[in-house]
């Protein structure tokens, strides 16, 4: 299995915890000093603050989000995995499209994310 | 002279074509298959396309962007920036305050952006 192989396990495992709002698998998904760079909030590190950070993502009433991949530039012990996510509410509703990039690391022979962050793609109301 | 310092001598020169409004240099700072993740629009590559992106750029007033290096992760002929970022009108007014991920690529000897990614840091309003 190749690494965006790999990559699209690991992102099938985070869309799981997404649609089971489950905060507290989501440090696994992350290498232990991983960075999250949330839009609209300071960056997040530490297995705490990340089950945090998506629990209060969940909060918000969304139980789907759908990452899909575009390129995985591999560089040996990591990844850059660069795409594209739609986010939904519970009842179907699109809350956001955006743009992803990612930094993915072989931790120990499993690919986690090293640096997460995203944006949206919808202008700004003017 | 190290892959940090080398990044951070590329990071002067988008600062100072930011400071001259100069999208024409734009160009130059990235690998010719770069890719911009920039917040609220579609992703933007080509040539034409990074000019035309930062010349709007410049069109909202903005005269000063400081980019601040937090880490560089080297990846061979790759390395990932993570940092912060202020932008500024020209009248002084803070505009915005942001984080930074950015993958450079070591284009025959010059290192130049080659994905490039940023999201403000400033809560939306409710």
């Amino acid at each position: 299995m190749d690494v965006a192989e790999r990559i699209g396990e690991a992102n099938e495992k985070f869309k799981e915890a997404i649609r089971t709002a489950d905060g507290d698998v989501m440090p696994s998904l992350y290498t232990s000093d991983a960075v999250i760079l949330p839009p609209n909030a300071d960056a997040v590190t530490g297995e705490e603050a990340i089950t945090r950070y998506w629990n209060s993502f969940f909060q918000l009433g969304i139980t789907d989000a759908r990452p899909l991949t575009r390129e995985v530039i591999v560089m040996g012990d990591y990844a850059l995995e660069v795409g594209e996510t739609t986010v939904y509410r519970d009842d179907g509703t699109l809350v956001d499209r955006g743009k992803i990039m990612v930094l993915w690391k072989n931790d120990g022979g499993t690919w986690k994310m090293h640096r997460d962050t995203w944006n949206s793609s919808v202008p700004l109301p003017q």
